[in-house]
């Protein structure tokens, strides 16, 4: 029967798939930093010849302002699937805290287990794979797919995507199809499968403080001049009050109550608040009083500051009195809070805090909204069924803290609803050094989307 | 006449005293930067060459667990005069900010005349050089100097000093002088020079605080996570009250209010505020509120952030929750304030406001006092008159809102006055991009040594 032997061709093929994912993580394709750009192209081509390898014959890079998408159709009958990651890495810095080079990939053997240690091993190109090989073992065994799939890889997720929605909008006709699947998010636990239907949106601000017009001695002007650093620290101690609660205007207008039901549901999962928190050293749960950690991270809105420089920060000591100050600040959104409405309330609320002398520049780093899925779709639960056939613990319907904005303009601009479907865990350490992807979750992540193609094919 | 004599011997000598200073100049001896170590000692043993060359025949570079000082004495009689200064000299960073190659020094005209550019132009090698050059005129016209001197070159000055005092304890029956003069200040005016009796000590701090053990994913962890950023902006916030004062416990003790005297006498300078502050694109002074500009740069305390840093400040965004933040603080100390009290105070203040999973911790950089000339030494009034015979105005006693911590150490480990008389302007940008010196302070501040040692040595 056609499914089994798709999965033994998987495990006999398992050494080949790891050879593959490696060469494409030693392509560094850090998509934020111009000095990478080539790379970021290198990484496309060789996804399209991948794809070209295993019957996608119309494989191609499709050119935007920014890093190239890549696309492909294969396959015959419904329903029509689109299967959407990205090739696209963050930044390694701080360097010096990586084990090995981030993009000389080698599996480790660790207490947990063998795992495939690289930049991007699992956010996202080894998550990526995973469907690109379950297809390769499909065509190799059957000589085609069970139905039809479109690729659409993107290669700016990790630097706000600026090109994705103007692309998506001029290629909306060519590339809908019946529902999208995503694998950019994590398992619940090592045992346990997850379908994320609720996913934090993501608005990026960066601000730079400017005060003096040129850097001062702080002896001679330490004191009548104002300084910038000091301003901005004060904007950032004030975006949160004493109860954890981000103090922005209007800012939690859309910010649902969770349903008594789903709280249920997932109070049942156990969450190991405990063991999440003490994974990266720390042991009480800051962010709001009155919320579970599992709660913040799936269904509540935070603020926080992801970078912050002004004045000198080299070795030794400088007395100088800075001209200038900037922060880089995120917020993760849920429910229908509105990104624009938010950034425009944020930008009035620090711009009146500025004193005389003191003005404020702003930078934009993307705004999606929060997407939340409808699991009335049958292919939901087929999925869940299928999943559950493949590891220990049946599948959970569960939220993300992450934020997969494509889902969100997949919702608007394709009309599709998506699955996202992930395989990495807590500990993966995706945007630090020593990023990591187990070789288990490669290897049943590839066998997972082996079993779903065939539920979903079926169910037509 | 012979103070004539060496007076114009100074005139026509200027062009070949500039090629000497530009030369000094062109040498990146930028102390705080281990990079910039072997400049360094360059620099040192270009002093020592030209000190040699001018009947400073014991001229040596002294070595240190640093860089080097350079010392040599010539000429007898009395009084037996000690002249500090340093050749080492500030990082250039911002470097896209600079109109040319800080270390390519050139003569340019700007509409307020001649300046030399360059990073050191005026702290402190171009000030260096007018007392070296004042020398080399009366050996050159009487064949020796007017009186004892020894020179005492420090090269770590803009970097904390830290061999500073030890070296002055193991060297001090050698060094002792019956006064010292320094040459690192400035003009209160361009036409009115000054001697400073009041310097501003200084305090500098460097902490670090850690949160969790590791870059995060602000998707993943941000809400349950404690970020180090919002911690430190938390503290640097803190730092000042409303009314501009520093919130450190005791901070204030030992800060003296002005003599009514002195007071007045600041008052009859008629400081142009405004201009002060404007000539840096300010318009409203910050800082203690019930206080006039002047008074703050000159006789009161201040606290301010040099630098920060944490998280991700390179090009685009990056989503991370991080590990650390670092901040550099100075504190600007008068009257008796102790600054190992108040290092101590500060401590406890942010050790205090360490939320649980957060740590501090510190990279002490230098604690000098401030430095209160007593004026009674006759002295004072021989070098306010010589000052007064070359410039538009008559010199005023001024105090200084830089700090000169050799000044301190002068008083109590050689147990000698010091008089700090400089031809700085408030808009030489030192510490900063573009740092000028004016032809007219190089020139006439030779002129200026050269009255005073003729003084000095006719009081004896």
């Amino acid at each position: 029967m056609s499914l089994d032997q798709v999965l033994s061709r998987i495990d006999t093929d398992l050494e080949a798939s790891l050879d593959r994912l490696m060469a494409f993580l030693r392509i560094p394709s850090i998509s934020t930093d111009p000095a990478h750009r080539e790379d970021c192209a290198r990484a496309a081509d060789w996804l399209v010849e991948d794809l070209k390898s295993i019957g996608f014959d119309d494989a191609a890079t499709r050119p935007t302002p920014g890093h190239a998408m890549v696309t492909g159709t294969a396959g015959a009958g419904g329903p029509h699937l689109m299967f959407y990651g990205h090739y696209d890495v963050q930044p390694v810095d701080p360097l010096n805290l990586w084990h090995r080079d981030p993009f000389d990939p080698a599996v480790e053997d660790t207490g947990d287990g063998k795992v495939i240690r690289a930049r991007g091993a699992a956010d996202d190109k080894g998550q990526l794979m995973t469907f690109v090989e379950a297809c390769r073992a499909w065509v190799a065994v059957n000589g085609a797919l069970p139905c039809k799939i479109t690729m659409f890889f993107e290669g700016e997720e990790e630097s706000g995507s600026p090109s994705l929605v103007p692309w998506m909008k001029d290629n909306a006709e060519e590339m809908k199809a019946d529902i999208a699947l995503i694998c950019d998010t994590g398992l619940f636990d090592p045992d346990t499968p997850a379908i994320s239907t609720m996913l934090r949106g993501l608005l990026g601000e960066e601000l730079t403080i400017t005060g003096p017009d040129r850097d001062l001695h702080s002896g001679m002007y330490g004191g009548p001049a104002m300084n910038p650093i000091r301003v901005l620290a004060r904007v950032i101690a004030s975006l949160h009050d004493e109860t954890g609660r981000v103090t922005v205007p209007g800012f939690y207008d859309g910010v649902p109550e969770l349903p008594d039901a789903q709280r249920a549901q997932w109070e049942a999962l156990n969450f190991d608040a405990a063991g999440f928190l003490g994974a990266v050293g720390l042991t009480h749960p800051a962010g709001e009083a009155d919320r579970t950690p599992l709660e913040m991270i799936w269904s509540r809105p935070t603020c926080e500051v992801n970078g912050i420089t002004g004045g000198y920060a080299g070795e030794g000591f400088k007395t100088v009195l800075p001209s200038m100050a900037s922060a880089k600040i995120s917020f993760r959104l849920v429910g229908t809070q509105d990104p624009h409405a938010i950034r425009k309330s944020f930008r009035k609320m620090v711009e009146d805090m500025m004193p005389p002398d003191c003005s404020v520049e702003w930078h934009p780093h993307g705004a999606a909204p929060a997407s939340v899925m409808s699991t009335e779709n049958p292919a939901f639960e087929a999925a869940r069924q299928a999943l559950s056939k493949e590891w220990p613990n049946p599948a959970a319907f569960t939220g993300g803290g992450g934020s997969i904005p494509v889902a969100g303009y997949i919702k608007n601009i394709f009309e599709m609803d998506s699955m996202l479907i992930g395989f990495g865990r807590d500990d993966d350490q995706i945007h630090s050094p020593n990023e990591k992807y187990h070789l288990s979750s490669f290897h049943r992540g590839i066998r997972s989307w082996a079993r779903i193609l065939d539920a979903l094919s079926k169910a037509e």
